[in-house]
């Protein structure tokens, strides 16, 4: 891995050409800027897992990326045995973290590809999949542009819109979800200003999202996540939008932890919640929220900030990534071939099945 | 100032005696245990404003000392010309923080002992405010043990208990208001676990509650403020219980910043919620909450953790320190005199009106 400073000027946090991958360190932004290099499975599924690299979509391009190099790197002259290791490599990048299902779903891309064509040879079925790989990364930020024209429509002209986490262009191949709706009310001329909670404990609010919005001359104010109820107390929201990283068949939605609570906070106030993700996080195998696993984290990222400690000595910690929020409290779920809206079972099967997209 | 480490098993965060007041800066636990000598109003006033001393009532025993202090100082022999002066002391320590009544409350009882003596010469007068500032001190520890008394009964054995921010020994002369309902709980035999949120930005949850929990080895498990709607969904969480900084005539209850949302999930979990402070954090004079004045405090507590950056430079950043927590919302308020619920308007003026406590 080797360090250099980012100067394009659209976000764009993994680089994936002539058989590399960069990543954008996310666990350092926005102090340094620093840009490593990857080349192997194993060290993308390390990525993955330390948080170089998160937000679900990013995460699914990273793991699409990744199970590329392990397929280059897979050295048989028979598909058979070829397809027989890749599933290894796809088992351990899907190993890494368990509740963005974008993850599995661009792994089960990548598999579904090498199954349907194992009759030709193994030179073929390699080259077949880089193609696939760098599909998916840059169909990941047009669906995110899509995304937006479809949600843009949801803000209203002057709004003061409260997000949660990174739901933004460092959370996707480029553009964003949750932030993608809101590039897209800018693009349409809307003066919006963003209200983003810190969110503790990796604070990809306070890190990232400022950071982001901050590059794109998009007006953003930093509060504690504990402050977003006493700012709806005071009229000084209109709605709330964030990512998602599993979306059930029923609208039930699992984010980052403490989603749940704004989506509770927001209907206390009568402010509309609005969830942005791809057609690729609706997970229709499950009926509901109940069945999405929820990963708990080590409890050091709590205690600690860097070397910094936080906490006394041993105390314990629960640290869940992740939350869900019912579709009860959500009021339309935006994706790149349309917006949700009621009744969210039917809805969401017929986006997923559409070819419009 | 100088420094020392702390020895006494006992926590309590001021120490007054000999003309010397030493208190424990709540800014470096739990990594520190650093006490501080303080012997002018000055230091005191700016103890308090940065947050070496914190919590509503340890707040308002470090401005009765500081008072003292003002007074002791003051070089004339006229009751009339003392008085005057005395007033300014009592106006700059009354500068330091807005929300928490009990500043004023300690002030004003420091003054209404000189006002009714000032046929009394000015060595008498600071004699018998010395005697005053000190009964202050022990009054708020004592009756921090009555109050847990009056509430230990709401907390039920086995009882897993979420407190926000820090109401324990460290925020009153010692013993706490919500830690200290906790604490007598436990001491009436009771199994009680405790759940700490961490409370951002100056995380007393973190550093104070789960340090001074630790000490009197009641279990306690660390989370961030944006995981307790998560484990409440989660069946994770029986009750509620957080201190106060002002309660208004008809109970509504200003509190650390992010108590709202915790009340308003509380009710949405079917949780009690319950606060817990003495008779000189209710405020008659104030119909109702709206009316308490709510701090809002320096961005860098937010974008900076000690020298580390959180967010990027030149963020907008708001910092409301307090949030107002509508009676609706309030289960019980517990005081050393009774416990109110229901009709917070009477019954809050009858316990202060009381003189059985």
């Amino acid at each position: 891995m080797s360090g250099c400073q980012i100067d394009n000027s659209a976000i764009r946090p993994i680089r994936f050409f002539n058989g590399v991958c960069q990543m954008l360190d996310q666990r350092l932004l926005p102090a340094e800027e620093v840009w490593h290099d990857y080349q192997d499975y194993q060290g993308v599924a390390e990525a993955i897992r330390s948080m170089v690299v998160r937000g679900a979509p990013a995460i699914g391009v990273a793991a699409a990326i990744g199970a590329w190099f392990g397929a280059r790197d897979i050295e048989t002259e028979s598909s058979e045995a070829f397809f027989a290791e890749f599933e290894k490599v796809c088992a351990v990048l899907a190993a890494t973290r368990p509740t963005a299902v974008n993850l599995f779903w661009a792994l089960e891309r990548m598999q579904s590809f090498a199954r349907a064509n194992l009759d030709r040879s193994v030179l073929e079925l390699k080259i077949g999949l880089e193609y696939e790989a760098l599909a998916i990364t840059q169909e990941d930020e047009q669906l995110c542009i899509k995304l937006g024209r479809q949600g843009q429509h949801l803000i209203a002209d002057g709004a003061r819109v409260l997000t949660h986490c990174n739901a933004g262009a460092l959370a996707t191949a480029g553009y964003g979800t949750a932030l993608g709706v809101i590039r897209a009310a800018v693009a349409a001329g809307k003066k919006i200003s963003v209200i983003a909670d810190e969110t503790r404990p990796f604070l990809q609010g306070a890190r990232l999202t400022a950071w982001e919005l901050q590059r794109d001359k998009i007006p953003v104010t930093l509060i504690c996540d504990n402050m977003a109820g006493y700012l709806m107390s005071k009229g000084e929201i209109d709605c709330v939008i964030v990512g998602a990283d599993r979306i059930a068949a029923n609208g039930d939605v699992a984010n980052k932890i403490g989603t749940y609570t704004v989506a509770i906070l927001a209907r206390e106030h009568n402010i509309p919640f609005y969830v942005a993700a791809p057609i690729s996080t609706i997970d229709l195998s499950l009926d509901d929220g109940s069945q999405i696993p929820i990963e708990e984290r080590d409890a050091r990222e709590i205690t600690h900030l860097g070397e910094q400690q936080l906490a006394p000595e041993g105390v314990a910690v629960r640290n869940p990534a992740f939350d869900v929020t019912p579709n009860r409290l959500v009021t339309a779920i935006v994706t790149e071939r349309g917006v949700a809206q009621g009744d969210y079972l039917q809805q969401l099967k017929k986006l997923a099945d559409s070819r419009t997209g």
